[in-house]
């Protein structure tokens, strides 16, 4: 299996400044392997909010379980975050080990059990032994400081090839705040590996209840619409923490998501969402091309999003893209399978913005060589117009290489 | 790409008898290459009645909207199947193509244009010149012989790497009744390609409306219950054809699906429609290992259906299932993500009759070593149990390989 960084990592890896209130440090606890850093502990000032989306999975991990419970307090004190094992499908036991981590990081820090969250990743089905975390946490708490995002961005990897982070400083009334945020993907599971997570801190003083109408507005159009293979993890976690550090400079506390205050922060907060679920994307297993489909003129939004997911999810199309042919028979074939409302004779489909395709027919203008060329490119758009309606959508994905079915299922040989 | 035979395919090739009231040609009629083989003309006997199930896509291919059309006379007199050029996405060319297809088949076989009905399979977008089959089908029909299935069941193959037939004899009420079935893959696409189609023969006389009965029960289980890839071809088309020969044989007359005297007709029929999704299963593009997905303890079928799909479309699953290897976290991510209700705790799973994983954790009794040596097998069986109700199903499947990619996106290179 390559080892090799994804060939679309994003050129340019941002500072990040340090974020009021928050204190990071992580640490090998050797939950799988020794001498592996595999244990990030967040430290969060009190006052410190907290929102958070999960996996739409009937069968979710026990630290999922746990935050959705938490989480009903809205406020946070500490996350953990382990790589190594998902305590995913662990029955009992899994209860058992989040409710003793909370309890060790509780005590680590001073604060109640309710205000600590947790996300795991690794192996599924394999107990998750939370006697590790005894001592590491209370270290950890120590030795915490503000400025190790890195360090943290690289300690919750597991198949990622490159570090996923992304920072934004916007004003909230005059003041400045800042949101920082870290992401590790998505293939989805690898030598039993699982989860999409994601972390975003700001110093802004949010109250829970914004914070997670952000959350919610905000993965609509960014992690929702992003897919690998179609499938879902059973850990799929996005937190966002709001630490209230900033109003000590003037920024105003903001309690209602309406308030016109929130403006700025609101694009930023989404910005944040969109670059780091974009790179989740760039790092798909196996990936060689980012894909982004585009599906306009369809009767409703919701309609737009299934075709688009359905091309996206397509393994004809993925793999299409892998091979660089402009396969718009493909297309149609995706188009016609979501069961959306589609006129045949009235679609036109484009890739890197040349109709191949239009009312129906192969394009009178299609050049063979032109798109040829254009399919080298490592980001391929394909663009769909079903001609019926006003509503458009966007997803992003991956192609399907030789290469993910080699990190899938190859490891055993 | 590898041209070689399916390690998959069944060992045996039924011969194949005739079938009163049916005769078949084959030629080449140069659609898309020269001196391949690409046309069949199937030979109705008058009184034939026909019945057919198609594509659920919103953008179906010409020949699928013609049949569908026809099929409201409930009469056939001839069916045209072509290789080489699906006339899908061909605008309104594809609805003259069809028209004048018909109408040079209903001239050479001397009947209407609504006896004809048409099958495509190849090429995507293309126009599909019908006056290629001028003086072909006139000569075809000169030609045509009651036995030359396994010729008909080769010419409507593409990427195929074995024909696929069925046959069974069965007693309707003191006569016997002959009922002979083929059937191209499925992968879904390739250089182009698309489609899975099916055509099913018998001498006994029913009327077109159970003859529609007897296949719309008889997919659910067999035609319905399978997958490649998740993806759906615009064109995928399963025609049956009834003669009525055999009432010269003392056959009754069948006009009622419930007529008790249908009974071992109806088994025999359903078990050529499995014996045909199981060949198109065995000859997935890229297939090394069949695969049948059981899940029970399930609220309701349907439910099942659904898990058992999310199961079999996953492409982790999929891949595990390539690299042998026993991955349960795979499964329970798949019926996590299904959206059914399933409660993690109370899951069961089995590889090949060996239980992995019970009440939501790994089984105690696993033993590496005996689930490997058994993932070893070319036939699969993932077995899940979901403790919740007494609702089963099935859905049989193939592994997920780099030859599917190879297959699917090397072409151009």
């Amino acid at each position: 299996m390559s080892t090799a960084v994804s060939p679309l990592a994003p050129p340019d890896v941002p500072e990040m400044p340090v974020i009021a209130g928050v204190r990071l440090a992580t640490a090998a606890a050797g939950i799988r392997y020794k001498g592996r850093t595999d244990v990030l502990l967040a430290l969060l000032d009190k006052g410190t909010t907290v929102a958070g989306v999960f996996t739409k999975s009937k069968c979710p991990s026990a630290p999922v379980e746990w935050c959705r419970a938490k989480l009903k307090g809205g406020a946070a004190r500490a996350l953990v975050v382990n790589s190594g094992n998902a305590n995913a499908f662990t029955g009992k036991t899994g209860k058992a080990s989040t409710a003793l981590t909370a309890q060790i990081a509780a005590k680590a820090v001073g604060c109640s059990t309710s205000d600590v969250f947790l996300a795991s990743t690794g192996v599924i089905g394999e107990p998750l032994d939370a006697t590790k975390f005894d001592g590491v946490l209370a270290q950890l708490a120590e030795t915490a400081t503000p400025d190790l995002w890195m360090d943290a961005a690289k300690a919750i990897m597991t198949t990622d090839t490159f570090p996923k982070v992304a920072t934004a400083t916007v004003k909230l009334g005059k003041a400045k705040v800042t949101i920082n945020g870290m992401a590790k993907g998505a293939g989805m599971i690898m030598p039993d590996m699982a989860t999409m997570l994601s972390f975003i801190f700001t110093d802004a003083p949010l109250s829970a209840g914004v914070l997670q109408s952000l959350l919610k507005a905000g993965v609509e159009d960014t992690f929702n619409a992003l897919t690998i293979d179609g499938d879902t993890s059973t850990s799929d976690t996005l937190l966002a923490f709001a630490t209230g550090a900033a109003a000590a400079n003037g920024a105003p506390k903001i309690s209602r998501a309406s308030d016109p205050r929130l403006k700025a922060f609101t694009k930023a907060f989404q910005q944040i969402l969109a670059d780091l679920s974009e790179q989740v994307a760039r790092d798909g297993e196996g990936a060689r091309k980012l894909v982004e489909v585009v599906v306009e003129g369809a009767t409703t939004k919701p309609s737009a999003r299934k075709i688009a997911m359905s091309i996206a999810n397509s393994p004809l199309v993925k793999t299409a893209i892998a091979g660089e042919d402009a396969n718009w028979g493909r297309v149609v074939m995706a188009v016609g399978k979501a069961g959306e409302p589609a006129n045949r004779d009235k679609l036109s489909i484009s890739f890197n913005g040349i109709r191949v395709a239009k009312s129906g027919a192969r394009d009178p203008s299609y050049n063979e060589k032109e798109v040829s060329e254009a399919m080298k490119a490592p980001r391929i758009q394909i663009k769909v117009a079903l001609g019926l309606g006003k509503a458009k959508d966007r997803v992003l994905t991956c192609d399907l290489t030789k290469e993910y079915v080699a990190i899938n299922g190859d490891y055993r040989s």
